[in-house]
């Protein structure tokens, strides 16, 4: 690993970086299942083993950040302990035991003429992963690109510096333990801003994806100044909407779930949509539960008419995403009104429907283009590990390649494998 | 459709044809498969009746490109005659025959908390498509985009200009038959360059991908200016290897095949790689064969001591994609060699192994990353046709979303479809 470096020397580091990670992703392209899991396995009991060293690290980051006033939810993400290293070596661990994608056959097909196709999923090659203060991305990230048969180039925030560079020693433990080159997991010695832009830039084509990891600030220069492909969201702005047909109990429990299980998250419920045709009957149970649970709620003029305890939404709030115990809500046109509000002030990352009637659920599935559309079911399960793809690196709202969790399989690209007997083409 | 603009006005006008293309996708996103085949069937229908139209307009083109002094091969590639109109009739036709992408299953799933977890294929949104002279193209890719459900922008070459606009008028005929918005299919009303640069900005974020058909200058072009997601290939140096353990039969008519088919398509082979073990028995027969078909040979030191007709190759030649009558030979060192010359010099198109021997194909699979790789098979199969897909719009040798043909299914994206009943996340 190179040593911290100069700030003029900043272009030729990163340069150097991505020659490396090309080299280490042809290697480990082909290392076999066992030799990744090996090396996953190796790095999750070097954790475990180095664990005072890793603490000594995270202890210099928050003295640093507590010098400088952080306020206490930056400093609870940045902090770790005994119990936060075992979850960090136990993920990495899960990872392991996923299933491998690459080698995968997806699709399979003959042709008339005796081809057989056969279309299997590869690496992407190299992943660059930009990330603020979580000292736990460096092995969830590092972990999640391994076993995809990805090389990764990991830059965190300047405040979990300490940290992220003692889990990295671990992750190249383990990588030499089984065999693999250490390049395959690299993290950037500096803290100089200009190594980020030399990454989204592509580091010479040696980048294949960027995949930010954090606050809205950072994802929104990623997506500004990447030359290359970006896996990522700008925000959560997750819609509940609440059909005439719903189950009032059920929709209670369900958008009282969506916002307030965790509120920072993205994906958390913003706004509440409900049908118009039972707003008399069922606005005032739903907010009820909502302002029990302590959720301060902003409604249109319809919705303050009929609860005065809500605040008055203005145009802006339909566009917050709060990440906050706040919730905006709406009346709608049935599923017709709901459709297009969110159409127009939707992120396009997770929606939710609640209804009984299949036609509305149908409807809304069809017509809604959202990443994740959930029908009688919380927006918080818009998560990887929910839905069963073992960890995500992230949920992307873009169109192409990965949209949703990015997990293993999404990872990974894909070739055509065809087998012949001597065809010749006519 | 708008009428020809002025130079001045070209930004305005495009703006406006990406709102419109925007709103034609949300239309065409929920168009049910009946309207779709509807569309293009009439299209089809109206490409018959409007022919002496179609035939005209193409002959303006035809003696604006013979005034200009245009080679054979161009006036050729932009000629139109009943039999072409027919064969690009029989295309759209054969488009609406094939199975609708939108809304079918990729991958379904039951998480243990009993949601049910379905991801769906959905349209990409609008997809900006450049090309050159071919006109057929605008049916084409028309119809290619129509029925995967997206909006498309076409922007032709200005010599096919008035020949693409009667094909145009055709599918806008069909569009309003089948009551869909005749903005699903626009084509670009200028010749100013500046259109296309406006294209590969995005128009405001209204396009998602841009698929450029042409030459390597126009997709260079593509690939360095666009802002947004690119289907294309830049060049097809496709490389084929006669390992020792290879049937010599077959390797003289998959290798004559691969190369001498067709010269000018981009799954055309470039380059020969002999196993040197066989290089004694192996070389003439080949070489001959290929010299018997009109081949002119470019060979290394080996190769030209073994068969002195040949030329003498350069180091340009290993890069280079002829696209003409000419291959350059190399002897490597068995599989290893080969699969480091083509990791050297290969655009990661298409490679093809010629053996018996299945470590040795099993190793060319695992270790070559391009697109597509074939066994026993000519490299002129490289085509989303002979793939059984249909047809294609192009192939594209990126590792993101689609790669090899580019047919219907590649033109989607997908949502995440997940029907729950009453979950809420602990």
């Amino acid at each position: 690993m190179l040593e911290a470096v100069e700030e003029d020397n900043v272009i030729e580091v990163m340069a150097e970086i991505g020659r490396n990670a090309k080299t280490a992703a042809t290697a480990l392209a082909t290392a076999t299942p066992e030799q990744k899991n090996h090396a996953l396995n190796a790095t999750a009991m070097t954790l475990l083993a180095q664990l005072p060293d890793i603490l000594e690290a995270n202890e210099k980051d928050m003295i640093a950040a507590r010098a400088s006033g952080m306020a206490s939810s930056f400093l609870d993400r940045l902090q770790l302990n005994e119990e936060r290293v075992v979850a960090i070596a136990d993920g990495v661990r899960a990872i392991a035991d996923l299933d491998d994608p690459v080698g995968a056959t997806i699709a399979e097909w003959d042709r008339p003429n005796g081809l057989k196709i056969e279309r299997v999923r590869t690496p992407l090659g190299v992943i660059g992963v930009i990330f603020e203060s979580r000292p736990n991305v460096t092995a969830d990230a590092g972990a999640l690109c391994l076993k995809s048969g990805n090389a990764v180039i990991l830059r965190g925030g300047s405040d979990s510096y300490h940290s992220s560079r003692a889990i990295h020693a671990c992750i190249v433990a383990g990588l030499m333990e089984a065999g693999l080159p250490a390049d395959a997991v690299q993290i950037v010695p500096t803290t100089d801003r200009a190594a980020v832009g030399e990454m989204l830039k592509g580091l010479d084509g040696t980048v294949d994806v960027i995949v930010p990891r954090g606050g809205r600030s950072l994802v929104e220069r990623v997506q500004t100044e990447a030359r290359v492909p970006v896996f990522a969201h700008l925000e959560g702005l997750c819609h509940v909407y609440v059909d005439k047909s719903a189950s009032l109990e059920m929709a209670c429990d369900i958008i009282v779930n969506s916002k307030m299980r965790r509120t920072g998250i993205c994906g958390a419920a913003e706004t509440l949509l409900l049908d118009k045709a039972v707003a008399e009957t069922h606005l005032k149970p739903v907010l009820d539960a909502l302002e029990k649970s302590q959720c301060e709620l902003r409604g249109d003029a319809g919705v303050v008419l009929l609860f005065p305890q809500a605040g008055q939404a203005n145009e802006d709030d339909w566009s917050t995403e709060y990440l906050d115990a706040v919730l905006s809500v709406k009346l709608v046109d049935g599923v017709e009104g709901a459709i297009e509000h969110i159409r127009q002030y939707s992120s396009n990352h997770t929606e939710c429907v609640i209804a009984e009637d299949t036609e509305v659920v149908e409807r809304f599935f069809n017509e809604v283009d959202s990443a994740i559309l959930l029908h009688n079911a919380s927006t918080q399960f818009a998560d990887g590990g929910e839905f069963g793809m073992g960890a995500e690196i992230g949920i992307a709202t873009g169109k192409m390649h990965a949209r949703g969790p990015v997990g293993v399989e999404q990872l990974t690209s894909f070739k055509y494998l065809v087998r012949g007997s001597g065809q010749t083409r006519p």
